[in-house]
């Protein structure tokens, strides 16, 4: 159980963390984006009609899944995040109510970090020495009050082919245990188990491990470590050309990192160099148990100007 | 333009009213629904496989649209809401990085109010006498921290036919004037103009009135008065079953009220006394400029538990 | 510890406590004040220039104390409150510094609620069925935005003479056990043995009980039960004509309640019963080591317009 | 009125500058402290306590005054601060109250910035290129969640001699005009007509301009520009050992900035330079209007861990 200690110890001390001189990391990257230079939204840009059109092929049941987990002042969530809802009455006070009819009504407010529970990582998320996608400096863009550039309000309309990929049932197990990454072979014998194909342009890729059985079992568990993506899978799914990829855990990835990985380097892989959006937290149980393994995908993050994530909710249906 | 002012004294005055004593309205309401005594979700029950399976055969073209528009600490609400998003990089000051890659990170805290922009309205936002939709008590169920009950952590995927009535188009102007009520008359003829045989169960029903025009431009006019559904409208669509009503507008029902109408009655017929979701601030003037009348819709509204409303962006696919 | 038990569930209950029908109390309530109909500042009234200028002459070695507890997310508080601190460096992104002396600056939000930590009940706080301190009503005030009237904002400088009385050392103890009720007894004993001569109006008393060495070592203990002010005492300090009565307790009052009390009955006869101001998580400490019974106390609130309580840090000066 | 306009820029600009190259500025600065390596607070050490004690002499007739202004969602602030104060009854809606009294109560959150109207700058507020008061570095420090050091909890209590500089009565003017400099000649000046003979180590030194008659009625030129101290009057006091300098004004010193000034100089003079705090919008017109030149000064701000400012309310007595 030493991996466990020692991520957790590296998530602690990721404030902390000390930059190590002269490495060839941002040097040797090339952060231009393929799509042009004023190219905001990745591989979203294969999100064609042609694509949403053919994957509405898939529905052939019309049933519904909601993604989404419920998220509340318990998620777990990265340090120092948190979220808070509040309900309150305004002008009801001792039992006061508005006109003829007695109206009344609940409002909310919420406070917090947009980052907790079921969540879409925009390119404005995470960079390499500052620079961000399709060379986006730090400097230029992030302001306090919102991205400048980035922000999640410009993620489009995401109405594509889903595929889950079952990778408890491939490893013959509950939940996948921590530390085991997901790589071209874990994903091509899923892929096989399952009777898929292929995966293509603007698809969006999700992890079944079972790791959601943990929350409200094993929070401490569930959030700081986990199984998922490698490196080496995510450069495929990336070369794919997918949309995004998400997994019922809260970082997509493998924690502890794999061997010689950077922190979060396949959040590196998929963000900035590879203009993947990921998606975290999401409850593709249902989906598994219907072994519907291909779907239409929705998903309309709520448009915060400037924002870095959106918690969210995407619909898939069979 | 007195009916401007009498109306923004009505909302601000909202907080004061005093109760009327003796009306009939409470009393005469029959607040159980026709769902049975557990349900939560109103007409969203006849969002069943069949509707979705049927609806998502209207995307014929592929085209996706997002009908959330952006939502900031400028977007008028309704006072005293507001909300901000703040963008840090935790651990990164003083230009520090994280490990070898030199990662670097955008975080986004929000503070505020839920109800701003463009959001759906859950069925435990309107009561009558703190009596809410299937008869839920507002002593029971309106904690500080989430409602016990009718919270937009409830609300099913929406994956459904949905349909934009072009009221702009209908009465040849540019954008609908404030205080034009929309009842079973315009329904019905916006409907034959654009070709609409019938409103059905399961439905979304959206309002164009070119009323987001006025946003950023005359934020005052917009979010004091607008052109909306009006009672009998409402009730007339209530009973085809849709699912959910909505428009291009902070409150989609008609301000200033109709004559003898109580304060947001339209929202009163609608939530507690019908089970229909409500949604504001929804653009679909690329719908309306498409002609793209009949539709796919989608919607996952974010699952903060016990939530009132949500802040939406649905994405309509034709 | 079965007393224990019985109020940790009652203090979780609050908030679903019913109202009893037919008590007496609100009836036979006279909540006029006696210093007018106008008065927002109960006892303080009797902070005059003559008091505060009698008080200086305690000041007699020039020692300050400060009688706040820091507070922070750790902090024990009331359910739901919380408050967290966020420091951020706006402008600052990617180690950006401002003008050629390269200025660079920390800011700090701050979210959640003000009842936590070392704080001061306002006269907004606390009620009986909705009627407040010299009558005001609550759907009168009670604006969400901010209390229309007893406001913290409402409070005068204080600057009078403070007591500490402690309770601990009267006891023979290090730390005063849960449950255990300060009345007349205890409070004469108490100022015998200290040489207190006697109690005046317009003072501060603060009673010393070594509650807050729990704080951080046992959380739950610390704020669930308490020793404090009984009824008994609470009348009679308010008819002494205190100011405001304080201790190094979260509520300073006993907890569990006394036989047959109401919840939070000795807030009751503090606040809106007799006008006096609640100081609570009062670091004494010092003061008592340094025997410094009597003292010249001052604080000034933040004042936050319409707000119901503030945090506080008094100054003591021997 | 050039000049307005020249540093609205600056203002807004701010978070946009670029570093200049090679300037001396960091290198020159003797980070250390003379108070030793380890020392948070500059020169409040100086607040012994002989020095409180002999201040306590000045307390002649025991007016209290309290310097802080109200503070709510409409004070000006230095963007993108804000703050606002939510009032809510947890457990009580539909009228519900507690136990058999019927209490009711109310509680108040609050959201926003901690630098918005009369605060306190901590010496964790402003830094030269990243290295703060005593040497401390930003890196070390500058925590998310909290200062490492330099946060407001480490302010010790003040109780000391209080001098108001009355500007606007010096210059024979209601108000004093923004872009006027407080530098050595003015001081002795006020200090002079004031007969104040000296000023001394641990000091608290305020100056009176009548800018505060601006609030609620043209925020915005009070927002931007003022007069108040600058560079040499600055150097003066803190080599006075005064422990901390105010003003009615939201910056204190003179905006426009002085020729070839920094931006924030003053600022920077004060805090990292000479560990002298900084307190912004203190109302001392009463103190003004009374003539009390010379008082015993206290303030003890809140203590929330790791903070940078504090939201303060001193209470001046004479």
């Amino acid at each position: 159980m030493k991996h466990v200690i020692r991520v957790g110890a590296l998530c602690a001390a990721a404030g902390l963390a000390t930059t190590l001189a002269g490495t060839a990391a941002a040097g040797e990257w090339d952060c231009k984006s393929k799509f042009g230079p004023e190219d905001q939204i990745g591989n979203a840009n294969y999100l064609t009609a042609e694509k949403t059109l053919a994957a509405s092929k898939l529905i052939t049941k019309g049933k519904s899944y909601r993604l989404g987990i419920e998220v509340n002042s318990k998620t777990p969530a990265y340090p120092p995040r948190y979220v808070t809802v509040t309900v309150v009455q305004p002008g009801q006070q001792a039992g006061k109510t508005i006109g003829p009819h007695k109206l009344t009504y609940n409002d909310d407010m919420i406070n917090g970090w947009m980052g907790v529970g079921p969540q879409i990582d925009g390119f404005g998320h995470i960079g390499i020495d500052n620079v961000y996608y399709n060379c986006f400096k730090q400097a230029d863009i992030g302001n306090i009050t919102g991205l400048g550039k980035l922000g999640i309000e410009t993620v489009p309309p995401i109405a594509t082919r889903g595929i889950v990929l079952d990778m408890a049932g491939l490893m013959g197990v509950d939940m996948v245990k921590e530390g085991t990454a997901f790589n071209v072979a874990e994903i091509e014998a899923a892929m096989k188990r399952q009777g898929i194909a292929k995966i293509e342009k603007g698809d969006v890729v999700l992890f079944y491990t079972g790791w959601l059985q943990l929350l409200g079992k094993d929070d401490k568990r569930y959030s700081s470590v986990e199984p998922g993506l490698g490196r080496e899978g995510a450069k495929y799914l990336a070369e794919k050309g997918v949309a995004a990829v998400g997994a019922d855990t809260w970082a997509v990835e493998v924690i502890p990192f794999e061997k010689d990985a950077a922190p979060f380097e396949v959040h590196e892989i998929l963000l900035p160099r590879s203009g993947v959006y990921i998606l975290e937290n999401m409850n593709t149980e249902e989906l598994v148990k219907d072994k519907a393994w291909e779907f239409f995908f929705t998903l309309g993050p709520s448009r915060f100007t400037g924002a870095v994530q959106a918690i969210i909710n995407p619909i898939a249906i069979k």
